[in-house]
């Protein structure tokens, strides 16, 4: 029943100068709202719709980039990461290792990345019920590692379109762990601009609303100073001038749902 | 920007006595929170999963059973017409003539609802995206009656279930017509046991909640004293004796949305 | 275990001379082929997706249409139908009464139409399981009027989308009645143009195919000469020069397929 | 335009024996209908729905299966890989690398796939469309390696449910690869028995001709002589002992399609 955490930052690690301009601007919102910060950036974008998107700066780079956000700002930094041989090195800096949606049901990289005994978020798969998150987290559980989030991003919904269902928030809640809104990849268009995915930018604040007023731990969302010369997800991401007015409130409708729990 | 409507009742209307002893509780209810009433209450079901559900009273009898209500409390009146020839009758009883969700293409209820100058709740069909919703609204307001109403009740997910987009409620709300959230129907298993509907009542208040927060003009909800006994729709109804901490719940959440409307 | 039936004709009625020129050329082309033919055309589009859309001739000028076609080639004529009391005054004139996908649940108009005696095409809405068209056609069959047919014309997936389950030509056999793939509706995309619908008619000949080589008993098929400009329904209908190559093609599936039945 | 290739097997490899006796009889049919033959089995199931299924026998065990069955039978074989450090090795004695669908999207495995200069088949991911595998297999293609085969196995519906849309075949052919039709993944439950998938073993047959009627490469099919009792995807294998009849019938309309090829 602790106040909201932000994770929050770029689809993408550009430099250590931006990462920290985001993450110095996103630190500054929390405390003032009152909300819990966690620094999210991506080294590799594993999976883009086709070999023309930009990838990243590659792990090395990247750990480098977190760890002088965290120095900076004391916050605790999240990464997704690919293949298992990656979690024991990223996790050597990291303290949330991300798993990616797609891979969400990949055993060996659930083990590997639960045995680092990092906090573990998985992204509900888009092809999943809500349901079925409980056998995904048992596989992390399984190493002892109970550090285990759960985020809803959007659920396939004909073709090129994700719908959010926001029953799948108390349904993964029944699990005991904490759960995570995605508001900006849930309203991402997959595919939708033929090589690139869309989004619909717009709704990212009604996914993160509704989903904050029925007490969630956490919200996710992806940010960017210029969303539209960002390397990927630009569709979706929220204005960084934004966050402000968005997290205050958020904050308000997270206290009033901490307040006042849905009975399960 | 007043504050939220609760449109509420049992599915079917049962008795004079049941009607009057659920509309007397619910409008107590709404005064002591705050909350605009309108009492709902179906005629004749006439469009049950399998021909053994009970279809109603009767239009006769339901006018009368409606008017009572009226006249005892003071509150507007809604019930759904199916055919066109009914919507005359039915208005000069009514405040609100609602139009099924199935029905919702049919142009000739359409006009002919609108014909009669009564407010119109029009719900959007199953299988309808929500911004198709302004051709649906365009041929009621042909008649010149612009006092409509657009409803979400959950869209078409597969086999048997419907999921609701919480996108939609914005999304309709550019027609400039106030929106109303189905927080029963849409928690609704369509033909989910066989020869009737199933129903997910424990997240019907997910339902109302996350839609309220939104700042939605209205809350669609139907209620009865004992679901499992009712005449239909049972397994999505909610206890009249949780309307109560219900309605305070959301009138919580209505006062804050309303005070920090999304930007659109 | 009969030939293959196409239910063919335009969207709607256009004239009487239109008619015979339609019904001509399918006659020919199912004379020579073996099919048998059932001519198809509505008088009335009571659910256009917006009020723009052109309704149709009206009921009585469609029924001498269809009446003057039927004398002409000797083939039965289906029509559709959309509040109850139609029903008994088309089938008077006509031999199939077509009940539209949007309505397959309004029980009075399915018992109005059984109790008329003619054959009843149920159209399966775009929101309903395979599985739930048996509570469907039991509404007819309680007037003891068995003459009835089920067709699939797709389910939603998405907005704005269909998708055929080939599963269920299958699962509606299990009714005992004769099942029907509607190959040009199914390939609707409902509200894809803003104001009218959009569709994909290359795709067309592809339900038609593979529906039949599961053995159905008939393809619904709507054509016309020049589709592009036809009142309604033009981006999924087929043109009419080539009706004689697909149904060429149809019938030697529908050979194969009805010589090697799949086992339920 | 050659004659269907059927690419069959169990779902996991059980021990050599077993491989070579499913191998044996699926040759043997093969080679009296005229289908060309890809023997298929795997040696890990990474993805299983929870951490109690059974994962296979491991690559060495894997492979030396394989291996024996080319050699006894002279037929190709198929395995899918999971990770990229498996596709060297596995390439060295496998005739097509499979990408699994959850895989689909992971540019690195894709290109370490393609680099083997093996044949590769992409399963369509359950969450994409089917015009979006163009990106995919140019992934594939970037590495000047052609050798690319695309596969449909379902696409999400709602939750714990794929439907199959014809249309992807077509659409997936116009890329140029040839279009493989999965016929019992298609029919998947996934997650549908709680702990592990179920699945509707009686449609497979209904996917695979529909498939098949419409002119497409390979038919991929997961076999066994006692479905209820092996280590995976029990409840949507076919009985081997049906294999005979269901190849017989399915020659019949491949060459029928062959013969008359829809017009793209």
């Amino acid at each position: 029943n602790q106040p909201l955490t932000l994770i929050a930052g770029p689809c993408q690690l550009e430099s250590a100068d931006h990462a920290q301009m985001i993450a110095g601007t996103l630190a500054e919102i929390c405390q003032r709202t009152g909300a819990q910060f966690i620094f999210k950036g991506s080294y590799d974008k594993a999976n883009r719709t086709s070999l023309s998107g930009t990838r990243g700066l590659g792990m090395e780079a990247g750990l480098k980039i977190l760890e002088g956000v965290r120095a900076a700002f004391g916050c605790p930094v999240l990464t997704d990461i690919h293949e298992r041989e990656q979690c024991a090195e990223v996790a050597s800096v990291v303290d949330v290792l991300q798993i990616p949606a797609f891979l969400c049901r990949q055993t060996d990289l659930l083990i590997a990345a639960g045995e680092t005994g990092a906090a573990i978020n998985i992204k509900k798969g888009q092809f999943l019920a809500p349901w079925d998150m409980a056998n995904v987290a048992s596989k992390v559980a399984s190493t002892g590692n109970n550090r285990i989030m759960l985020t809803e991003r959007g659920v396939s919904f004909g073709y090129n379109t994700l719908v959010t269902d926001m029953r799948s928030l108390p349904t993964m809640a029944r699990t005991g762990y904490p759960v995570v809104m995605d508001a900006t990849h849930s309203v991402q268009q997959p595919g939708g601009q033929g090589n690139s995915s869309g989004g619909q930018r717009e709704f990212a604040p009604v996914m993160a609303r509704t989903a904050v007023s029925l007490g969630i731990a956490a919200v996710f969302i992806e940010t960017h100073q210029d969303p539209d010369n960002a390397p990927s997800d630009g569709p979706n991401m929220i204005y960084l001038d934004q966050m402000d007015r968005l997290m205050t409130s958020l904050m308000a409708f997270d206290a009033l749902a901490k307040a006042d729990p849905l009975r399960p």
